[in-house]
């Protein structure tokens, strides 16, 4: 899964970017990166940067030219955030992710410019399109390292389909459950007085839309009846 | 705009996240930032990694509790990546930043726990809702600006509706000017023998196709006519 995608970063400056960048790919199911002629590789602040993925540091491939990085990607995706004037292929990055999820053999790459400038003329030709991340008009400043996060996110929600719940395994309450419970509450609150004839049908509404609300599991029911049960005891003649 | 949002950094050990955290609010145009017990602020380490956003570190509030911080809260929700063996509402991102839309008038806190441990018993107690950024299941650990940057980017990629192409402002051709093109190539490559009576049905044709996909705006066209009309000097007796 995503095995097919390679970050490409070139001429990166920063060598912690290049342990975020391992992290931000790692978190996402992603492993392959390609430094081209990254400033500083490999290094103690990538390292440090990089927690738990030395394994992606290790396999990292380093070139000096985007050719070497290059030569069996099949489709180049750059990442600017500069308008460009050319007639370029343009894609936002919805339509970024759906072409990539269209194209699960193929063996593409995404290009990352240096943090500075981005990507220089020349690595824009060997783009076949461009996506831009949207960013806030009045700053438009996103570091490369989130640049990365944000696409490799993406790319991995994509990938999961729709994003299921995690850790709700516990049983709510059944329905019979749930009318044992209130019928043993009103009864209560029948006999504090808190119910009377008058109120009974408003009240017993309110109730019920109260915890139903709150979605109710069979321990919570439990230890709702244990609180009526000690009430009870109490408050008997 | 998305200025009834806060992002509450609880407990954080690493002041170049406090810097990240305020560069990833930024950039996708939030501006409250609440530090409950930070390690470290203010720092040069933080400054240094909010290049450009002084402004935000400079409103940034340092509190010493949890209540401090969201006294004028309506809505707390926590990020967390740990399962939960309590019934607690869970949302899943998507719903989280539909929830956040529908409520532009309300205040409304994300909170996110310290780097090691998440948030603690304690400060769940607070949250309304429980938010997971799905993450692969191998490798879980989220970077926290990481965290804040998908949280921020999902956010301003909602407020702005539908993402529009940037810098796409150039005209395309219009077909009179392509048809013009390509009745011009075409009788070249009539001249030059490419195209023949046998096999001119299927090379107009896939002709066509081969320039329509290139989407071609008006330089291009004239660009194309130049080189027709260079060649065809020469070619000419």
């Amino acid at each position: 899964m995503l095995s097919n995608i390679n970050i490409i970063l070139l001429g990166t400056s920063h060598p912690g970017n290049i342990g975020s960048t391992a992290r931000a790919m790692k978190v996402m199911g992603l492993r392959n990166l390609i430094l081209v002629n990254p400033k500083q590789f490999p290094s103690n602040e990538a390292n440090s940067l990089a927690v738990g993925c030395q394994d992606i540091l290790k396999r990292t491939k380093v070139v000096d030219n985007i050719s070497k990085a290059l030569k069996s990607s099949e489709i180049n995706i750059g990442f600017s955030s500069r308008k460009r004037k050319v007639n370029f292929p343009i894609l936002t990055i919805d339509e970024c992710i759906d072409l990539i999820s269209q194209n699960p053999n193929k063996n593409i790459s995404a290009l990352f410019g240096n943090e500075q400038s981005g990507l220089s003329n020349q690595e824009l030709l060997i783009c076949d399109y461009l996506v831009s991340i949207p960013t806030f008009k009045e700053y438009k400043s996103l570091n490369l390292s989130a640049a990365v996060q944000i696409f490799t996110y993406e790319l991995f929600k994509k990938s999961i389909g729709e994003i299921k719940r995690p850790g709700n395994t516990h049983k709510l309450a059944t329905t019979k459950e749930k009318s044992y419970f209130f019928s043993q509450f009103i009864n209560l609150l029948t006999k504090t007085k808190f119910i009377t004839e008058k109120n009974t049908k408003s009240l017993t509404k309110k109730i019920h839309i109260l915890f139903n609300k709150a979605g109710l599991d069979r321990d919570e029911v439990n230890i709702l009846l244990g609180i009526i049960s000690s009430i009870n005891k109490k408050i008997k003649k």
